[in-house]
């Protein structure tokens, strides 16, 4: 077999740009797929405005995907460049204007993102959740002093903004239908990779959109879920490994099920814990090192890179997959990492 | 000679707009050279709250020369959009807010305009007659009722709608540098196109930047100078066909000629007293049915371009060129109209 392998990554905001980042030098054939729930900044100013999708998650995608020089290289610049000053435009940027006018003119999400795909050189694929802008909802504990008390919040920048810590989340709408060429590519992937990120605002939606869960719990795909590095003050507050995977498995569907696990070494307290919670999963810890060594909260694309090289060069011999599929991915193992 | 015909537009506008309508038809070489004096509307926005060179103009002339179909028909189609609402970018075209960011990340104005005219399909150029904004002054007459007192206007969008008719015009800075590349492309040219458009405010400013209207009088181009079909309110009120060419030449520097005056038949009262005009600037006056048939003020690019051709297939007799250069445009004229 000589076709690219098909890489999925679902999230947003930094966490997916690492993971796209890191994919990108496994495979060319690297999919997106990107919440639409931010209602902050200047996605949450063109969303109240025009009406249309928060371009910011997305936009931070493509140029995650996008060529690095010539026009496309240009381009890429452009779309992450902000507007200074302190006018109508102050922190809006030109990405977010060119994709919001796009989108306007074009009508339909996923063919805004093919043509910018197109202008920045792209290789992959950049797709949204839904079709349609979502709002997230949260129970979030502890707001008042009282552990005990729940809070309903409402809007991405609000849970994420908001102390204490986020019981559960859901989305408004409810069960909204899922983008459908999103759903197509979780389900024809080689590769899924979910996370890291906003644990509550950009990794666990994904698992809230009915056909999209659907697809990441019967999807043929090596699933593979990448860990934060440090709880999310406003989100996650003091979570420890085991319990960001306890509350993913409360908001996933029945038989939701992962082949790996991969978490920083440093991160980790007690290995055993993360190994026997991996294993109620259907998978294996992968514990290894990924953290940026010039942030606490970031991971490093080349060091990531690696870890899901070693995880797939693994997995392909442990994880029951079809004979045909296997052999696919030994072959592209074989000839993309010599 | 194989090449094709060299045509340089100049003005700004709706009147730019149709002569490059009107040039496509005619050549691929087209070159617009354009106002930059623009202070009104999302361009004026744009330019107080960037500093940026105001877009409009530029924008209109790069969706004159794009592509009609594909991917630079569709980005065509969002240059052009303008978006709605009430808020903070309502009215901008999105084009504009492109442009604007390409300027800020690219710094250079013709680098942002090749970077766009690749991005809309355009086969010719477009150049801003200076790579910094300029403003308009001019010295109105008539406004307080008295004909006799001059008020001095400042600003495009001032000048175009205070009542009264204008006396003359100027630019601050005054004698600004040209762009560069536009004053090349005048002295390269084999036709060089003046108007039609606002008359003070879109043709005279660029006779009124030093090394530009230098190359309008020594280019051994063909010049032809398109009249407008009706006096513009505010600024030429009551002017004749003939007073438009009286403040041209008021205007214009010593030793400026042209070869043809385009004008619609219908708008000229006294052929003879044109006809009169037209020798005294060089030239010969062109009657012709150049107007749009639902528009009482605006050029048809069709018509435009037959007039055109006419004029072109007789001033290779008559004008008096170089004998490569009258050859040249003779091959031409058999090569494309045949």
């Amino acid at each position: 077999m000589t076709r690219a392998l098909k890489a999925v990554a679902l999230g947003g905001g930094h966490g997916l740009y690492a993971t796209l980042l890191a994919l990108r030098t496994i495979t060319k054939d690297v999919t997106a797929v990107v919440t639409v729930a931010d209602d902050g900044g200047s996605s949450g100013r063109l969303r109240r405005e025009l009406g249309v999708l928060p371009p910011g998650d997305l936009r931070m995608a493509l140029t995650a995907l996008a060529a690095g020089g010539g026009d496309a290289g240009r381009w890429r610049q452009v779309f992450a460049h902000r507007f200074g000053g302190s006018g109508a435009l102050a922190g809006h940027a030109v990405g977010n204007l060119v994709m919001a006018g796009l989108l306007e003119v074009l009508g339909d999400p996923v063919a805004m993102l093919d043509e910018a795909c197109r202008l920045l050189g792209v290789t992959g694929r950049v797709l949204p959740m839904t079709a349609q802008p979502l709002d997230i909802e949260a129970d979030v504990a502890g707001l008042d002093g009282d552990p005990a008390t729940l809070r309903r919040i409402r809007g991405q920048v609000a849970v994420a903004s908001t102390p204490g810590r986020v019981h559960r989340v859901w989305l408004r709408p409810d069960r909204p239908q899922a983008c459908v060429e999103a759903v197509r590519a979780v389900g024809d992937a080689d590769l899924v990779v979910l996370g890291p990120g906003s644990w509550f605002t950009s990794v666990l939606p994904h698992l809230l959109v009915p056909d999209l869960a659907t697809a990441l719990a019967t999807t043929m795909a090596r699933r593979i879920l990448i860990l934060n590095l440090v709880p999310q003050p406003g989100e996650t507050a003091g979570f420890s490994p085991e319990q960001h995977l306890t509350v993913l498995l409360d908001h996933a569907p029945p038989g939701f099920t992962v082949h790996g696990i991969l978490a920083d070494v440093d991160t980790v307290p007690v290995p055993a814990r993360l190994h026997r919670c991996a294993r109620a999963l259907g998978g294996h810890a992968y514990l290894d090192r990924v953290a940026d060594d010039g942030s606490t909260d970031r991971h490093d694309p080349v060091a990531l890179a690696a870890a899901l090289r070693r995880i797939l060069g693994q997995s392909i011999d442990t994880v029951d997959t079809p004979g045909d599929r296997k052999s696919d991915l030994q072959g592209e193992e074989k000839r993309r990492w010599p």
